[in-house]
């Protein structure tokens, strides 16, 4: 598979917490902001921000899960690779792994479902968006559905028996 | 199960992107902001941030995951409902389900490790917050782990075989 | 003059830095929550939402400022006390105050000017909203422009003689 | 003057609201990001967090002030540039003016007071931090404090007369 996208940040002073580490939620908005950054240098300008105000559609999360292994420090660059997982029907997923100085610091995936806005419902992959992703990473699967859900078709926690008191 | 931890937000102006929904990264952080307000309210003030400040440890996530089924619109209250799922002999898992006006919009699991800061091992779940747990939540389970895995042990998603450039 | 506005939030960890006290950025974010909390409440629900979304102007801001006098703490509520300072021809100024525990924590100004989203031009302030301000700060000063500048027309700092390399 | 210190950041989706530019929370952490830069490059890294973590002293803002002249568009590049405006006993002016492609989009100034954390008291200017700024900008001003105040000793606006309720 192709090399993956990367996007960098210098950890700042405002992205970390009185644990005195990149604040968790900062985390969530690092990988966000480098798929931002990926699908806009795919897509050659023409990412969320393009597709939402002058396209017609946009590709909302279904799913988003994180695995951390080490704490993002300040002062140094936090580098995300993105590349994508498996591109379906109507969905695609995507990996962001961020690290610094030569350290894995998480990993996370996440599964977006292509919606037309005009009536809120899902559509299929454009083309376009599958060409180009096929282009840059040619060993890229298209023959599955990325899935938010366990293979198993169990949720991956139950929602179900509690109490809404 | 005891009535879960209700935390409430009302979703801004600028919670929300060029879709005119709430961002996703807010979404993570009101996910967080709601654990955090359940350790405070459990422990009487001796949340995240005293532990962290005043009591030699914290409790890091190792691993979050959010499952999205509507969007949160601006203007209106978001609901947080927040319960543990179960207790490990040295982490924790919550479960945040967010939703407004009656429609679930997300629901979340978090992992969290008990962690000495001193030397960044992890430690076993202290007997006060044990109890607590228990004694808020009767039927909680404490004799499995809670897992960042599925139950095959495989990891969620693969980052073993891809070119790191 | 009427009582003011008040919005509140209870301040989170994730809203604090390594200095262990609510991060200046989000004391930012709280304010301009607060203004927008105010607008929605003072206008039936049309602030700045519906004002860029479905009436076709908005009121960005050409000028804000915060004195900060004493730091804001976690894990305690946060109260902002919202109010208008004057009401111009097609501008508007409002104070943000906020405070913990009846202390004064920070206070801020902000003045805004209505835009005309179509052209992107100013414009004057509606009847409506002129109307909805008058009637609920009956000693509102509408016979002066709220000012970004000093009374002596010097801009509050000087941009003019540096090297921009 | 010596030419100013640069920060740069890709202006994300997630950085801008449903008015489609850049949300004003989030240039209020621009700026502040690149004052934390600033800081860590003309101290050899001994910038905030170094401080306040390591250093026993902070140096936190006792007022900011932001002019906003164009909006800041996403996908593009924002540069800011940091450079001293004066330095007095115990507290340090600085600015920070954002632009995108050439145009100027806000300046904002921020004062700030060295802090001694043990007994939160504010402190002298240390020799290695004046010394630093006085060797990279050789015409810095020194003799006259950093005002958070106008000239004529009047608060920016008043929070005198008005009922607290």
């Amino acid at each position: 598979m192709a090399a993956p996208f990367i996007w960098r940040h210098r950890v700042a002073f405002g992205d970390c917490d009185p644990a005195r580490i990149a604040y968790t939620g900062r985390l969530a908005d690092f990988a966000l902001d480098a798929l931002d950054a990926f699908w806009d240098d795919l897509l050659d300008g023409k990412g969320w921000y393009h597709m939402n105000v002058h396209q017609g559609f946009g590709m909302p999360f279904v799913h988003m899960e994180y695995d951390f292994t080490a704490p993002v420090r300040p002062g140094e660059i936090l580098e995300c690779r993105v590349w994508p997982e498996a591109v379906g029907k109507s969905s695609v997923a995507l990996i962001v792994e961020g690290w610094q100085t030569g350290r894995d610091c998480f990993a996370a995936r996440f599964v977006s479902v292509f919606a037309d806005l005009a009536h809120m419902r899902k559509m299929p992959v454009s083309a376009a968006i599958r060409g180009a992703l096929e282009a840059r990473f040619p060993g890229l699967s298209s023959n599955a559905a990325p899935m938010a859900r366990r293979p198993d078709g169990v949720r991956p926690f139950s929602i179900a028996a509690r109490d809404r008191g």
